[in-house]
Order: C-alpha cells, then sequence, then structure tokens
C-alpha cells in the first residue's frame, strides 16, 4: 500500500506545539498498523507571512493539493493584526482553493468535562449535534464587495447546487445518526434562506426516513443553549454556521479538545482544532493537545478508513480525561507533554 | 398638560392578554399622578392580514406616527405562515417607516429568576449589559435582493451615518453606565464591518471617556455565555444583534418578563416584549404578562420622562416576583390575571 500524504500547516503560537503533540500520537498510534503514512510541512498563515509575505504561499496550496489530507494547527495573531494581508486571509483562500465547501463540527458533551461548561449538567446530558456550515459560498465570498469613504457593501449568495451539495452532506451523515436535520436559516428576511428552504423540500424527497425541520437563526441561537438535546444534525450557510458553531462549542466546556473537518468533494480534507492560537499561553508548554489529537482521529477515520487506529487514540484520550491527567484549560495541572506522553502510555493498554 | 397618545398594536394569540394586562397597570400606575395618557387600537400583524390583508395598514401606520409611543405585543404564529404577506413583513416595515434605527435590549440576570436560567449561576452573578441593535438597515433592507430559480442573492450596506447614528445611541448609553462599548461585528471577512470600525475609530474621539473594544460576532456568540459579565454596551449590525440578543434573552431564564425598545430620531419609540406570540398557550390565561408590563414601565421613562411610575411599576412587579406569584414559565402556578392583580395590589405599597 502506497504512502499517505499528510500536509502540515503548523500554525502560530501554540499552533506548533500541539501539533508537535498530535504528530507524536499518531506515530505511536499507527507503529504496529498497515497504515503507512508521510508528512510534509509547509508555510501557512503568520509564519508564511513572515517568510513569504502571503498566508498561503504558492507552494502551500500546490502541497495541499497534492496530499491526501491536510492536518492545519491555530493561526494568526496580534503579531499580524496590521498586516496587508492577514493570516485569516489564508483561511478563507485555502477553504476556497481546496473546495472545502463543507465544515463539520461535533458537539457532544462528555459526561467527563461539563463541570467546565457554563451551561447547567441538566441542561447538557446526552447533547450530542453536528453543525454542517456551508463553507466557500454565501456572505463570506459573494460580490461585489465594497468600502468607499460614505458607504460599504456586502454581498450574499448562494445557487441551487451549492446548497444542494451541502445538504447532502448532512442529510448523509444524518442517515448515520438520528435521522433528523434542522436547517437553520432567516427565511423571514432573506432570499438565499428562502433558496434554501425551496432546494431542501425537494431534496428532502430523497430521505424519506429524515425528519426535516427549519429554524430561524435567531431562534437557533436560544435553542442551542436551552434545549441542545433537540438537535441532531443542523445545516446552515456560511456565516451562521460561523457563529453558531463557536456558540455551540462551549456548551462542551473542553473548547481544547474539539476538532473540526472541512471537506469538498474531490481532493483532501482539511482537519484542525476550532480554537485560535491562544497567544496569551504560546511557549508555556500548556496548551491542550486534545483538540489536534482529536482532529487527527477524525482523520483517520474520514479520509484514511482507519477506525481501528482512530478507535485507540479516542480510547487512550478518554482513559487520560478520566485520570485526570490533563491541562489547565479542563481543570489539570499537566504539560501538553505530559498529557501526550499518558495518551501514548494509553494507546498501549 | 395634554394627553399623551399611545398607539395600541394588541398582536396575535397571547398579544392582547398580555396587552389588557399591561394596560390594567399602567391604568392603575398612574391613577393618582399628572401623567395623562390616552390609548388608541390599531390593526396590525396577523389581525390586520385576517382583516386587511396587510399587516400593516394605512392607518395604523399613519396612527403610530401620530402617536407619542407606540406599544406593540407579539404577533404572528402558524395561521398566517403561507399568507402572501406575513406578519413580519408588517414588523419590518413598521421599523423602516417610524424611522426606528436603534434597537435597545437590556440583558440584566434577576437573582431571584436565575435558577431558570439554562446558564450556571456563577456564571451569571452580576450580568448586566445592554444589546444596542441597528435596525433599519444591513442584510435585512439591502438591495438588490433576488430569488431565481438558479440562485439568490442578499445585499448588506452601511452608510457613515447610519452607523454613526447607531453608535451615538449607544456611546451615550454607555456613559450613563460602566462607560465600556463594545462594538461587535466581522471585519475579517465583511467590508460593512470594517466600514464599521473605521467609522468607531474617529467617532470614539468624541468620548474620550469611555472604553472601546471590538469582539467578532462568533467571539461574541461564545463570550456572551461564557464571561457575560464582560459586557456593558454592545453595538452590533442588524442581523448580528438579531442573533445574540435572542441569544442573550436566555442567560435571564425568563423570556417572558423581558421587554426591549425602538427609537428613531424623531417620532415615537416603539416598546415590545422580546417573547412570540405563543400560539401554544394562547387562550389558556397563562401567558406571563412581565414582559409587556416591563416594555410599559420603560416607556414610562423613556418616553414620558415619568420615572416615578416607572420606578413604582418595576418596584411591585420586583415584589410579586418575591412573592411567588408567577406564571409557569417562571416556576409559579399563577395566571396572568393573578399576576396582574397582584402587581395592581403592590402598587399601593
Ligand atoms: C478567521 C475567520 C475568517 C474564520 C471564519 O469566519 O470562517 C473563523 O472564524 C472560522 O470559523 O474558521
Ligand atoms: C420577525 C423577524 C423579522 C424579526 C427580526 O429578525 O428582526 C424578529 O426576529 C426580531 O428580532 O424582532
Amino acid at each position: 500500500m502506497s504512502k499517505k500524504v499528510i500536509a502540515i500547516l503548523r500554525g502560530d503560537y501554540i499552533g506548533p506545539e500541539i501539533m508537535e503533540a498530535g504528530l507524536t500520537v499518531l506515530k505511536a498510534a499507527s507503529a504496529d498498523s498497515n497504515f503507512q503514512y508521510q508528512t510534509i510541512d509547509y508555510p501557512f498563515g503568520g509564519e508564511a507571512i513572515d517568510k513569504y509575505g502571503d498566508p498561503l504561499p504558492q507552494q502551500t496550496i500546490e502541497g495541499c493539493k497534492q496530499a491526501d489530507a491536510v492536518l492545519l494547527s491555530a493561526i494568526g495573531g496580534p503579531k499580524w493584526d496590521n498586516a496587508s494581508k492577514r493570516p485569516e486571509k489564508g483561511l478563507l483562500e485555502i477553504r476556497n482553493r481546496l473546495g472545502l465547501f463543507s465544515n463539520i463540527r461535533p458537539t457532544k458533551v462528555d459526561p467527563n468535562l461539563s463541570r467546565f461548561s457554563p451551561v447547567k449538567q441538566e441542561v447538557l446530558d446526552n447533547t450530542d449535534f453536528v453543525i454542517v456550515r456551508e463553507l466557500t459560498s454565501g456572505i463570506y465570498f459573494g460580490t461585489p464587495r465594497k468600502q468607499n469613504s460614505q458607504d460599504a457593501l456586502d454581498t450574499s449568495t448562494y445557487t441551487v447546487q451549492e446548497i444542494k451539495r451541502i445538504l447532502k452532506i448532512g442529510f448523509d451523515m444524518s442517515m448515520r445518526r438520528r435521522k433528523h436535520v434542522t436547517v437553520v436559516d432567516k427565511a423571514n428576511v432573506l432570499a438565499t434562506s428562502r433558496l434554501w428552504r425551496k432546494v431542501t423540500e425537494e431534496f428532502k424527497q430523497e430521505y424519506p426516513e429524515v425528519t426535516v425541520d427549519y429554524c430561524y437563526v435567531d431562534a437557533a441561537a436560544m435553542k442551542i443553549i436551552t434545549h441542545p438535546t433537540s438537535f441532531d444534525v443542523l445545516i446552515t450557510a456560511n456565516l451562521f454556521g460561523d457563529i453558531l458553531s463557536d456558540e455551540a462549542s462551549v456548551l462542551t466546556g473542553s473548547l481544547g479538545t474539539i476538532p473540526s473537518m472541512s471537506a469538498g468533494t474531490t481532493g483532501p480534507n482539511l482537519y484542525e482544532p476550532i480554537h485560535g492560537s491562544a497567544p496569551d499561553i504560546a511557549g508555556k508548554g500548556i496548551a491542550d493537545p486534545i483538540s489536534m489529537i482529536q482532529s487527527i482521529e477524525m482523520m483517520l477515520r474520514e479520509s484514511f478508513d482507519e477506525s481501528y487506529i482512530a478507535d485507540k487514540i479516542a480510547e487512550a484520550v478518554q482513559k487520560t480525561i478520566e485520570e485526570g491527567i490533563t491541562t489547565p484549560d479542563i481543570g489539570g495541572t499537566a504539560t501538553t507533554q505530559e498529557v501526550t506522553t499518558n495518551i501514548v502510555k494509553n494507546l498501549k493498554g
């Protein structure tokens, strides 16, 4: 079997620290398996701005296109706040250039960590939903976009085809879950949302087993906190998904542990932690590596069909959390290194 | 002193029930005062669709324009889901026609009610912020807006003048509070947000005492739940304000008690509960009247400078909550009528 190529974008501030941890776990977990891989580093984000004046240099996008999967760590930070092309620009571009039109964010509350959630235990119990966010259209990419001295303008667009392909991701996912799709929109105001509803009404015919409902984005922002168990799969436009998936992430009480996946139809998927580059704790060796380790777990499952190795990692992470060997963000006193070493140890038993 | 005219839009489902309660309290509270007023009913929302085929008939907009304040109860409901012009359309139109470019939503957690909040007590303690939402521009009103068989498009626009006037509302409010303004935007993606930041940077020079910071809307959606005490006044665009103010409202645990105000430069302000028309409990006599009563309190304070009467109402409401004479939404077994009667009783001492 040929080696899988993983493009590595190490990121900024705590980015490289947790990437290192993740790759250590990947190496250990796949050591005795048939899974063969090779990693190639590419400059991206702040690091790439420093070296090449561009958050997404040509070599990076070319390398990623050739890869079987892309692993990205958190990027950006105050250092590049005034750069002419900021790190986040690279993020938008890589999504666009790799055709990563879907972003998948699981929200599952781990009973071992829910004490860190701002939300009450009884509300959280059994929360387990996924937000499927459209990632390469809507107001993020629509044109015209203009800013003059007197006014500014942004445009949100969606085509039927763009809506259908993201619906397909979400509906397929719901078939492997509880067969319940909620389309989140603002159809009482937006034309794009009304098109989403129209397309959904047709599209759902192909999935007679799936229960479909609609929820306005303002109501969804409430319901995610008050009734998180009422959701299974939420499908939504780029901007709404940005807001709601960040909101949803706080339910878990453990931002530092949550992975995400961005996927297209062809080409590599991209896996990354959902949190930022945390400049305040960079270099202290206390960044939580679990988000990156679980991003790698997700990659093994979704891109490489290696659920055996992924399960092993998942169990080792779980055991380490149960042992209380965690970084300060989830109540422990361990370092990034100690958590990583312990996860590697737990892989063996 | 001439009589103040209050335009009454009774609303749908539980709308008329809580309006009745509110007007009973207003009458009792102003009985022995110099405050003289007259109410005039106008058809609006679902009721107006049924009677005139239009959620905002001509007579209603004319009447509201002549009034000193507008009191609106919750509108809409499943009955009009397929109406060619839906009740919400009337809401957008009345905002536009009355020039109500600002919407003000206080989020203050009442220690007597926080047990109904999905959020933990220790997170909520001392939460007291206001969301100032721009209400007549942005993607709600931008053109072009189109929907074809193949695609759809919405446009978000802001002019410097529109941004400045909403900033003024928020900054002035912060001067009467903790002098801290947070502008919430998505400046890493949107041109309109970048214009907001530019205008804010200039505008804030006029308020040297105010601390100003910026927060991306996705981060704000997290922080409202994780660190609600970090906010004083949030100022934001129409769509972001829609989402965040609904999200914020759940912190209080008592949706049924929260008022809001929409204001322009000239003409009457509009006061309304933030919740919907609750078709499921309509006619049962158990709708919480406190949101409407507190909307009236806000009207007395802001439109009529009658803070003496407003304070009296506030205290009577507070006392009634402390006595536990509340509707089921906040843990009681009282009816709308009983809560109202008790508040009236408490007005007296
Ligand atoms: C950095 C920013 C442009 C980005 C987005 O809004 O998509 C981020 O918030 C995210 O969700 O990945
Ligand atoms: C009904 C709807 C159009 C309205 C809005 O989005 O403004 C409502 O959600 C609100 O916040 O008053």
